[in-house]
């Protein structure tokens, strides 16, 4: 079974009706777990500490939500550590949307995007979608990948996280061969060849971050 | 000489009042150019190749700013990187500001963030920083800093973003002893001890960012 989950981030960077949650597991994170009931949606099961919530609002969470994991606020996993763990260990999840979970606390994002580097978390990675308004992280271990292409995005990001070796991108507008780097960095604003389905990158180590993405203008003036 | 950069990410990420550039040479990077043109305040420098302007728009830029480096939009440094090269070696700049390099299009922003693990980059780290509405990242490279506590931040996270070695973190709310890390790896929801003006990091391998970050409410409703 796919599943969505809904962490605490920004609801501004909430892409379009994205909450499309039929046959699908509803989880939600923290102050995620309030959005949706705001949202009329019940999730299966809400995780966090809660202690950015009133108490009004956490009787509410407990009244709704059939499964609730509690983690303490001084802890080894963030909630959304916790919530992976639930995702595919308890429930055996087969993919998982993740939304709310980039921009606003910057500390916070980078946590969510490093998760998949932990070694505890690592076999997760490929089952592992981050997404806003516009921006779509997928993430890639070793190994050769075909990468689709993705209706509505222009870019395509390549991102080594870690320690990776030997990345070949080819079929792109910008091929990359056999570069490895000690360090993360972003080869931003890559693009998908016209007409084609695909790109394929390859490497020997570690873990790389693909994010598709596009101009929007929707907050130029705000 | 200080200096303040604007790079084109979402001008709703901006700060309050963040355009005090007196004493200060002004940095306008590709569309960052024209956001400070549009706020009256002729860029003292600016850089990018300027692809997403209109030709109107590029001639205002010609027209007004006197020191303009154009980059290739096929390139090996990113328009953010050539404007640290600018900044540091062409005009020995002492600080540099730098806004509008979050949010939006996250492939950016992590070349942006990533752009100091660079060899060529690197022994700028501790000159920089990047802001916006409701986060501060300095960096740090090996060493031991007394890391200060900045008025209306309430967290401070701190994220070794490469390998990094032997972090000591001590006077904080959460210490921490000699930790090791061969990835980037974001401890989020530090907090100063109440009071006190500082706290202090130590490692002997890498560079770490220091994240500054508060809560804010401004968009929860957009």
């Amino acid at each position: 079974m796919k599943a969505i989950a809904l962490l605490g981030g920004p609801s501004y960077l909430w892409p379009n009706n994205f909450l499309q949650v039929q046959n699908k597991k509803v989880i939600g994170v923290d102050r995620g777990t309030l959005f949706l009931l705001e949202k009329n949606i019940v999730p299966d099961i809400a995780i966090g500490d809660f202690d950015s919530l009133k108490k009004s609002e956490l009787q509410l969470v407990e009244k709704k939500v059939k499964d609730i994991h509690y983690s303490s606020p001084i802890k080894d996993l963030t909630d959304a550590e916790l919530m992976l763990k639930v995702a595919f260990d308890d429930y055996q999840i087969e993919y998982l949307d993740i939304y709310g979970a980039t921009g606003g606390r910057l500390d916070h994002f980078l946590a969510n995007l490093f998760a998949v580097l932990k070694p505890e978390f690592n076999q997760y990675a490929e089952k592992i979608s981050l997404l806003d308004i516009q921006n779509r992280i997928d993430f890639y271990n070793a190994g050769t990948h075909i990468v689709p292409n993705i209706e509505g995005y222009k870019y395509v990001g390549v991102i080594p996280l870690n320690k990776v070796d030997n990345l070949t991108i080819s079929h792109a507008r910008y091929d990359l061969n056999n570069f490895s780097t000690m360090y993360p960095i972003s080869f931003a604003s890559n693009e998908f060849l016209p007409n084609t389905k695909d790109l394929k990158i390859s490497f020997t180590t570690g873990t790389v971050a693909i994010i598709y993405s596009k101009d929007i203008n929707r907050f130029a003036n705000i």
